[in-house]
C-alpha cells in the first residue's frame, strides 16, 4: 500500500517560462492516474519520466484552459506512440464533444478506444472502482462546474494470525481461504473460534484528496476526512481573501483550515497566482494553522 | 525594409523536452505575424521575448496538432492579458468551429474580437494586404489541406532624384508629390521630362516564404520565386525519400532543390523528425545542392 504523487505543474492561469499549469501523476496501490492536463503536460511528463503507457485513466477537474488544454495533445501523442489500450477520461459534461472535434479536425484518429465518463452531478459519487482503488468525486465550488477527486486504496483482506492459528491443531491449510474471507471456524467439539482471533488487520488503506479549483468550501470535509495526503489549491496569500472570494479560489489559510478540520495528515498547496514571485510565504502562512504543509513544485514527489 | 524571423519551434510531431512544434514569429516591414502555433508556443514566445500585444494576425498552415494545438491557449492568454484589439486568424476551414468551441467550453470568452479567415482554395490567393505588406497562400501537398504563406513587402514609391531635379530651375517643391506619384513633368517650353529621370528606384521589397508541411512540390516554384528567405520543411534526411513520400513530407535534398530552382537567397530547414538526435547532417546534405542553407533552431533569428 503506497501513494506516490508527482507534481507536473502547479501554477494558475497561463503557462510561463517557469510556470506550468495544473497536472499531477498519481501512483496509488499499483494504479497510475493523471489528474488534470494543462498545456505542456506531455512535455512535463517526459521531463519527469512518467511512463505514457502506464496511464489508463485521466481525471479532469474542470474545463478551464489551465486544467485541460494539454489533453488533446497528449491523446494525439498516445496515437503517435501506437497506443492500443483503451483510455478512460473523466471530466465535466462537454469534454467529449470538444475533445473528439479536435481529434477529428486534426485527423488524429485514435486507434485506441477513448471512453469518456462525463460528470454533471453535484453530489459526491463513486466513478471508478477496481480491486485496488476506488475514486470518488469531491464537488467543489468554482466559477465553472468543478470536481476534485478522492483516490482511496481498497481495504485488503485481513491477514492470518499464524501464532493464534497454531494453537488449534485442528485448523489446517484447507481452512485458510475461508479464514481470510472472514469466516469463523467451528471445531469438532462444537466450539466456535471467532475470525477476529484467527486474523490480524491488514495495512491501513491510504487515500489522496485532490481539491482544485475551489473557494473555501466546508462541506467537502466529510468527504476528505482523514486524508493521508490532501492537495488543496491556494491561489492567493491570505490578504487577498476578497479576490479569492470574487474569483472562487482559496487562500493559504483557507486551505490550511480545510486540512485541519478534515484532520488530514499532510497538506500540499498549489495553483499559485502569477502575481507571486516568491511562494515561500504560502507555506509560512498555512503553517500558522496546519503545521504539516508543503508546497507543490514541478517535479516534486510526495510519497507515503 | 527588413525581415526578422524568430524560430519559436521547429520540430515535428510531439513536444518533447528539447523539441518544440512549429511556430515562427515574423517581423516584416514593421508588421508582426505569428505563423503556426503548436502546443507550448506561448511559453516559447515568453522565452524569446515576443511581444504578445504586437501580434494582430496569426497564420495557421494546417490543422495537424503540432501546428495548432497551442492556438487556443494563446487566445485565452490574450484574454487574461485584457487584450482589446481585434485579432485575425487565417487557416483551413474548420479552424473557426474548433477554436470557438474550445473557448466557449472553457468559458474563455474573448473580450476582443476574433476574425477568422477560413481557407479552402487550392490556388494561391491574396489573403492579406495593407500599405506595408501583402500575404499570399502557397498551396502545399500534405496529408491534410495545407497552405504555406508568402509574405512580401509592398513596393515603396520611387525616391526623388534631387541631383537631376536641381538641373531644372522650373521644377520646385510643389511638383514633388506628383513626381513621387510617378508623373512626368511638362516644362514651359513644352519639353516633357520623364519621371524615370527625376526619380530613383526605391529599396527592393523583401519577401519570406514559409512552406510547411509538404511533399516535394515543384509547382510552388513560380509562387516563391526569388524569395529572400525560404523556410522549407525537411522532416527527413535524404535516405528516407520513401518515408517522405508516404507521409507527404520532404527530405533535405528535396527542400534544397526547391530553393535552388526558385533561386531563393537563403534556405532555412526545419520540422525535423524525432528520430534524429543530431540535426547537423540536415545542413550538410542540403548544402550539397544549395549552399546558403541554415537550420531552424528554437530561439534562432534570421535577419535581412
Amino acid at each position: 500500500m503506497s501513494i506516490r504523487l508527482t507534481i507536473l505543474g502547479c501554477h494558475s492561469a497561463t503557462p510561463r517560462i517557469n510556470a506550468f499549469p495544473t497536472a499531477q501523476y498519481l501512483e496509488i496501490n499499483n494504479r497510475h492516474f493523471l489528474i488534470d492536463c494543462g498545456e505542456g503536460t506531455q512535455r512535463q511528463m517526459r521531463k519527469y519520466k512518467v511512463g505514457f503507457s502506464k496511464i489508463n485513466h485521466i481525471f479532469i477537474s474542470h474545463l478551464h484552459g489551465d486544467h485541460f488544454y494539454g489533453l488533446v495533445g497528449l491523446l494525439s501523442t498516445f496515437g503517435i506512440l501506437n497506443r492500443e489500450k483503451e483510455l478512460h477520461i473523466y471530466g465535466p459534461k462537454g469534454i467529449k464533444e470538444v475533445t473528439l472535434l479536435q481529434l477529428k479536425i486534426s485527423q488524429s484518429h485514435a486507434k485506441y478506444n477513448i471512453i469518456f465518463h462525463e460528470l454533471s452531478s453535484k453530489e459526491s459519487e463513486l466513478i471508478f472502482e477496481d480491486d485496488k482503488v476506488e475514486v470518488r468525486t469531491i464537488p467543489l465550488d468554482h466559477r465553472i462546474y468543478t470536481n476534485g477527486y478522492l483516490f482511496t486504496e481498497k481495504e485488503k483482506p485481513r491477514k492470518l494470525n499464524m501464532m493464534n492459528i497454531s494453537g488449534y491443531s485442528e485448523i489446517n491449510k484447507a481452512d485458510y481461504l475461508n479464514i481470510k474471507a472472514g469466516k469463523n471456524v467451528t471445531l469438532s467439539t462444537g466450539e466456535i473460534v471467532l475470525n477476529s482471533e484467527l486474523t490480524l488487520p491488514s495495512t491501513k488503506p491510504l487515500c489522496f484528496a485532490f481539491c482544485s479549483d475551489t473557494c473555501y468550501k466546508l462541506d467537502i470535509i466529510p468527504i476528505i476526512k482523514n486524508a493521508d495526503l490532501l492537495y488543496h489549491e491556494a491561489t492567493f496569500l491570505d490578504d487577498k481573501q476578497d479576490l479569492a472570494q470574487k474569483t472562487k479560489h482559496s487562500t493559504t489559510k483557507q486551505a490550511a483550515k480545510i486540512a485541519k478540520k478534515a484532520k488530514a495528515k499532510q497538506l500540499v498547496l498549489g495553483h499559485y497566482s502569477g502575481r507571486y514571485k516568491d511562494i515561500s510565504l504560502f507555506k509560512k502562512e498555512a503553517q500558522e494553522i496546519f503545521e504539516n504543509t508543503e508546497l507543490a513544485e514541478p517535479g516534486k514527489v510526495f510519497q507515503i
